[in-house]
């Protein structure tokens, strides 16, 4: 795919978000299952619901601007899983992978963020306004989903964890 | 890496960014000399040094934890490299490319906001006060290079780049 023009280029941002968001409904179903804390976990399946209405949304926004929706290989958002994976398989104590998870989403959220941020500017720049309305809606879910993570790590999963993790050396289960 | 506590989670938190931060200080050069707006260059530049400062920190952070400083494979900041390599190589028009760079580089801020603000509220968790006043520095630091980006971004460059593109279709380098 050549890049010539900022319409080329938000066309490969939106193809790469595409891919992206398809990944991360594959992927979060695995973190609703390994998620312990009732709260984390209903935030994680409510997540996957906007996530799935995200990749709609990104098939509208080909439509207005009348194109095929197509997918970029997006390498980043692959990195991410990998990583989430791997950690998920290192962490062996319940409480304390609530807030690995917690750790990971938020990464897939910044990535995201980022992303829906410049395909923002670039549709108001290029003067797509339905575009840019679509594109914002989704930009601040992912916000809130950053801030709701945000949330529960404080509010209750990592102290949790840190007291969790204690029994092992005799503190007791404080929290659990 | 067997990951049973916070703290655990923590050492392994700052080895995947101590290896991301030292992925990014191998990446930024090019970045540097791809990047032809003067004011870009001079901030990827100015970055560069900030994140050779931060793998300093990085490295404060274990000495002050009495611990030999080691990394992580980074999944994630490779596949965000990968992503920016295979951008560059695909824009064929200056003006572009460096709105190109610019979300490329947002990308790598984003994760690396998220993962050091999990890493200070990990570090305030466990009580290491002197390791979550130095992650603070860096995670303000990266806010920072990610507002500036944005400034560059919506200041000049994707004007630039919308205009300059059009000189393709005879409508004149009215920014250039």
């Amino acid at each position: 795919m050549k890049i010539e023009t900022m319409k080329d280029l938000f066309i490969c941002e939106l193809a790469d978000i595409y891919h992206a968001e398809k990944q991360i409904v594959k992927a979060l179903p695995k973190m609703v299952e390994k998620a312990h804390d009732p709260r984390l976990k209903e935030a994680f399946q409510s997540h996957l619901h906007e996530t799935e209405n995200q990749v709609t949304r990104v098939e509208e926004v080909f439509r207005v601007l009348d194109m095929k929706a197509e997918t970029e290989k997006c390498d980043a958002l692959q990195g991410l899983i990998k990583e989430a994976e791997e950690l998920m398989k290192h962490v062996k104590d319940d409480a304390v992978m609530d807030a690995a998870l917690i750790a990971a989403a938020q990464k897939v959220e910044h990535y995201e963020i980022a992303s829906y941020g410049t395909l923002v500017a670039l549709a108001e720049l290029l003067g797509y306004v339905e575009a840019a309305e679509i594109l914002r809606e989704t930009l601040d879910e992912e916000q809130g989903a950053d801030t709701k993570l945000n949330e529960i790590a404080l509010g209750k999963v990592n102290v949790q964890a840190l007291h969790g993790a204690a029994t092992s050396t005799g503190a007791g289960k404080l929290f659990q």
